[in-house]
Order: C-alpha cells, then structure tokens, then sequence
C-alpha cells in the first residue's frame, strides 16, 4: 500500500537539510511547549516545529474527522485513540499542506506565524502519557552475551528464550523525555566475597540501547491481539535508554526480576516516529528456529532497517560513539511482542510503551550497554580526552541517534540525550 | 494522637448492625455509580452509600480547603492529592455529620434524598487510577513455602530476602474492582519431563490473598521517602486478589520474573480503608534478624491487626472457608516497602497501587495461595458438595474479607469477589 506522505520525490517549502532526519517524508508527532508558555501537539519538518492544533483550528483539518481539542492536549493519548486511519489522514494532509507545490499557508504570513516555530524556540515534553511500561529482552546477541557473563557460557540462553519474547513490567512514573537529567541511583548491593549487603551510590550505572513503541487502544480486557494484526495498534517508535544500575541489578533480581535497577529513570526521544513513515525501510527478521508456537507465527516482513548509534560524552569535553547497532537484529518483532503480550487477555491501552530491550549485534561494537561493550567491566574504553569508561561517569552524557537511509530518502528519530548526575541522599 | 472520626463511642442515626464492616469509625471512600449513572465519589456508613460530592454542593464541608470539584470525579486521585490534612479533615466532618448527636442532615429529607443511597442501588467503581502496580513480596512464611517447592528445601529463602522488601511492577491496565469476573488466561507452558512448551489454557490458576496501599504524591523524581515518614504518604489499604497462573509462572519468570502469569488479571475491593481509621488496631510486626540497612529501620509499631480469609464457592454450591491469615504476619511493612521503592529516587503518584505479596502465616491453614494450601497440587482441598480442589476450577469465585476487630468496634474492608470464567481464543 502506498501511503502519499512518503512519496520520496515530494519537496517541501521549508528548508530542510539533506542530513536532516526530519524531511517531509517523516512527519512525527509530539508534544511541544511554546515560547508564550501553550502546550500543543505538533510535528516537525527540518529544524521547524508545526502547531498541529492552529493547524485545525485555521481550518487546514476540515475534512478530516477529529474532536474540537484532540490537539490542544498535553499527550498525544487522544490522538492516538482515534486510529490509524486518523494518524494516516493527518500525516498525509500536512505533507501536502507543506507541499513545495502548495503555497495556501506558505503565502499566508499571518498563519505562518502561529503555526510554525524554529525548533530553539520550543521545548519537547514527553509525547504519551503512558499507562503501563512493559521492557522485553528480545535481542538474541544481548540475552546470550549477559548469559555467558553471569550464568553458563556455554548455556547462555534460558531454555524459555527460543520460544517466549521474554518481557517484565517497567515503571512508567520515570519514564522522561531527552534533555531530563538522571540522578545516580542509591541501593543495596553486595561486595564481590560478602554476604551482607552495603548501602551507597550505584557504581556500575550502565545504559541499555532500545528502541520503544507506542500502543492504541488495541483489546477488551480478556481478549489478544493475533499476530498479523498487531501493526494495526501501533502507533509509532520512539529511541530509549533503558538506565541499569548493575551492581543493584545483580543483587536484588533474583527471583522477580530487576526492579530498583531500572526504574530510577528510562529516557525516550521525544518525536513519535509513525510505522507509516518507517514502511521504506521494512525488512525481514532474523530467521527463528525452532519454529514459534502458532499465535507467534507473522507472515510477511516485520522488521524495520533502523541504524542506532550511542555516544558518550564526558563534561567539557569531546565525545565518542561507541555503538553502532540496528534495530533490524532483533530476533522478537513488536508484533510477536504485542501478540505475547496479549495472548492471556492483557488489556493494552492508548499510550502505553514497550520497550524492544538491548538491541545488541554479532559485532562487538554494535554491543547495545557498557556491560557488554566493557565485557563486565574488563575491558575498558578508552575516551579522547585520555580517560577510560568501564560504567558511566558522573556528568557524563549518553546520546542515542537512529536513522533509517536509503539512495532516495533518510528519515530519523533525531536523539535521546541525557547526563548522569552525582548521587544525593535525603535518607532521614 | 486521637483523630475524632475514631471515638469508639460515637453511633449513627444511619442504621449499623453490629457485625457490619462500616461503623461510623470506618468512613472508607471510594467511587460509585448511581441510578441515574452520575459517578461519584463517596463514603460508606451500614449499608448506605453517601455521595460526598452532593455533601459538598449542599454547605456540609464548607469550612474544609477543597476544590469544587474534587469529589466530582471518576477517581480518587484528585482527593488523594490534596493529602492527609484534608483526608483527615473531612473523615472527621462525614464522622459529624452522621454522628447521633447532629440532626442537621438527618432532619431534611431534600438532602437526604439526593445525599444517602442504599448500598444496592449503586455501583462501585475502581476507586483509583492506577498510574504504576508494584507488588511485593513481604510474607517470610510465604517466600519460604515457594522457596522449598521449588529450589532448596533446607535453603528455601534467597539470600537477599531478609535485607530487601522484594518487590516487582505489575500491570495497572487489569486491575479491576471487586465483581469483575477473570477469564483463565491462555499461554505457553512446559509439560513435566518435555523440552518444548505447549499452548493452552492455563491448568493452575490461583489466588494470592493480598492486601494493596495508595499512595499520594510523594517525592519528586531523585528523592526518597524516608521509612519514617511513610505512613503520611499512604492513603489507605485495600484487599487484593493477585491472580496467578503457576504454569505459565513456572516457564517464563526466569530471569526477568511473572509477567503473563500475573498480567491477566488483579482484584481489588472498592472501598479504601484510611490508616487512620485502622490506627486503633496499630501492632508491632515481626522483630527482624539480622537488622535491616539503617534506611529500612523503622521507629515505632508499623504493622496493623487485621484478620483476612479466603473463601472459594463453586457455581451454585456452597462455599468453604479456606485460608485464614493476617496482615500483621508480614515482615517488611508498608513504610519499609515504600521506603525501599524510593531509596533509588523512583517516584511515587497519588493513586499508585502497591500490592502486600501473599500473606501466609506459620499454620498450613493460613497459607495465603491454594500453592500452598495444597502443597503444589499434592493436597487436594475437600469441597462441602463432595467435590475436590487444586487449583481454581471454572465457574468458582474466589471470596477475600479483611477486618479488625477489638472489644469497641469492628473496622472492615467488605469483600474482593470475582469468578474464574472459562477460557476463550480468538487467536488468528
């Protein structure tokens, strides 16, 4: 199916730069604070930031069918609920309205005004308000480097691993937008050779390369969404840093799973990038053998060729990628994801996040977390200012870049971009 | 200090037997429907329900700091925002105002008629939304009984167990209100002796009796509750139906712990008790050996007598009394689990649900999960109408009740009561 948004040959009227990830072609969603303190949803094209909500209210929506406010909310939530159909409309519709062939708003100076923002002038918030937040562990390279880390190396993966898209439930309350800083986590954990727990700073905080999407309201309480449909309940993707704290990790998971070491913060970009705009760069998931049960079985393609990149970047000084994945190696697609998730009738909500896990590679390099990029902190990074990393530093900020690219079009998620804090304690 | 809604020797003008869960010194709230399908938020004397939002409109709290519309609502939330100040203020004033002492409202019938409903002419609602469910894992009892089923007998507790309140996120999008009938999750599950799961309908599926505190907003993102400022950050408690399919359990919960042996479904009663209308029943819990890190060390009686029981009652048979429990058994507290949650800067939200873990005691009758009850399928319970039962059987309701009771009054909980339905596939 064609979608006319992502025709590679439209232009639009405002400038955009070829290395931009925002062309006309992308067409994101987000939530945006504007100069005179108004929160609206908007989208972007190039280093300019769209009021979706002028836009309707100066009648660019008309024929399109959506409530009075759907726009002028501080989450994309309503939106989402309308569907996909609506989503389709809208993206399409301002594709055509920033059209190099279209000069209604372009000659329309008074409009423009109110409509269109350079994107210094605004600030991003977080696009959903988000329900529930479910992380898998759907990279193979990822669960087999942590299996041959702290379990067998020649077991590395979990007898379930195969045939289940292993996920756990994170916490939403701490999921924030690019640009929040993330304060070192205190905790629990035990002293290699102890056997009693000491109380501290966290001194293996680490990051975990993922991507995350965005559900619509998708099943009745009871219900599952098959496999084949599961597409049609996402909304769009966005990047995510997954914060792990390693050393609190490894002492409290066992047997629920990790639970202070993750939800002292989980970071996304914050620009919803539509499956719509990603439909060029669909490519086939790794082969599975053995064979899923039948309610995991997809048919056609259900991946998405999405470069990802993690740099470091210590204070005042220079930074260093040290990261080059893609979001096409996971083993476990969001549809297989989505169908697990509800098979036993899990309800899923408009705005909920899930999160793809570690998206690791074969190469060492394209290892998505310290952990794996340090081996367990044994093999150290060497940075350019002469300093090494085993775990992140205080004030060190770690930046996540994905892009999809082919010989026509680049469509990207622009970054998630967070520093490390010192710890505090309050403990009275 | 003495909170007045709490005189054990003020009565009502409304009618209360002596057995009821809802003296004049519970006032539990919570949200419901009327006849004429306007929800609100209300409070519960005998069997009379009394809309706090039609109290407000007509003068009665006209003294007490509220928003207008903070009663009218579809959630506590609001209310649970204002904190413990106004919970406590107007608890004291419903107290008041029912008090047999005041004929105000019991002498105008116009009032009363639009003020006080019978319980079965309304609805109850989830009293909460449910930002993030974290359930924990509290009973020493019940960690040990787990862990000798399933790892070491003569090593039944994991080493980290008496140093942390173990806890995990759980899924807010299927917890429902008391009534709400479950359906038998459907999923993957490994056959004793194969290598390669299979697909069906869940073969255990169980109850954890539990008990749930909500929170109010807390602490900013960074900052911790400290253990002894805990208890002004819960609202109240409620019963809790933690639902669980153990074969499902059994096969995915390594490493990253339940997920859809759990997700399918959480129960909880409507009505939220205030701690300050359980404080007259404030106990000590359980001495800890060895002492917990100086941030889990509590000042003072923690922990609340309050009597729990189970009962499962086959579709048009009699029912059976099966476990019979307390929550002062539980090891970590509530202000200990709270404290635990936030130590890393995770943050809390007024309306946050947190969930005990199955509260067993030392007596196999007391065992808080037909897991073990019967001892992992071994023993089967004896039914009244000659039938047998290991796990929850289709068609059977699973029945919790909570109070407290000493020689002055009984503070209750009502009941959390919903039917196991048959399983459905739709999968494609």
């Amino acid at each position: 199916m064609f979608i006319t948004a992502n025709d590679p040959n439209r232009t639009s009227w405002l400038e955009v730069e070829n290395s931009s990830d925002f062309p006309i072609q992308n067409i994101p969603f987000g939530v945006f604070i504007t100069k005179d303190d108004v929160i609206t949803i908007g989208t972007r094209i190039g280093n300019f930031a769209i009021d979706l909500s002028a836009l309707q209210m100066l009648g660019y929506f008309k024929d399109i069918e959506l409530t009075d406010d759907v726009f002028l909310q501080d989450s994309l939530n309503d939106f989402i609920a309308a569907g996909k159909k609506t989503w389709r409309a809208v993206r399409n519709r301002v594709a055509e309205i920033f059209d190099t062939k279209n000069d209604t708003l372009k000659n329309n100076q008074k409009h423009r005004d109110v409509i269109i923002f350079d994107i210094k002038d605004i600030e991003m918030q977080l696009p959903v308000l988000i329900g529930d937040y479910t992380d898998f562990y759907s990279s193979r390279e990822h669960a087999t480097n942590v299996g041959k880390m702290f379990r067998d190396p020649n077991n590395a993966l979990l007898p379930n691993w195969l045939h289940i898209p292993v996920g756990y439930h994170g916490r939403s309350s701490t999921v924030v937008p690019s640009g929040v800083n993330i304060k070192r986590p205190m905790g629990q954990t035990l002293p290699k050779g102890e056997s009693l727990p000491v109380f501290g700073p966290s001194k293996r905080v680490d990051f975990e390369l993922e991507t995350g999407f965005i559900t619509t309201d998708g099943n009745l309480m009871g219900e599952n969404i098959p496999v084949n449909q599961a597409e049609d309940y996402i909304f769009g993707m966005v990047l995510l840093n997954d914060w792990s704290a390693r050393d609190i990790q490894t002492w409290e998971y066992v047997p629920l799973g990790p639970f202070l070491a993750k939800n002292f913060g989980t970071s996304i970009s914050p620009w919803v990038v539509t499956l719509d705009a990603l439909e060029p760069f669909r490519v086939a998931s790794p082969t599975q053998n053995p064979a899923p049960l039948p309610y995991l079985q997809q048919k056609g393609d259900k991946a998405f060729d999405i470069n990802l990149e993690v740099y470091i970047t210590p204070k005042n000084a220079e930074g260093k990628l040290i990261c080059q994945s893609n979001f096409k190696y996971l083993y476990w697609t969001m549809s297989q994801q989505l169908a697990h998730h509800t098979i036993n009738g899990c309800k899923i909500n408009s705005g909920d996040l899930m999160g793809s896990g570690t998206i690791s590679g074969t190469e060492p390099t394209s290892f998505g977390s310290l952990l794996e990029l340090t081996w367990g902190g044994t093999k150290p990074i060497e940075m350019p200012d002469g300093s090494t990393r085993t775990f992140i530093e205080d004030y060190d900020t770690i930046t996540m870049k994905g892009y999809c690219q082919n010989n026509e079009i680049r469509i990207g998620f622009g970054e998630v971009s967070s520093m490390l804090l010192p710890a505090t304690v309050t403990v009275k």
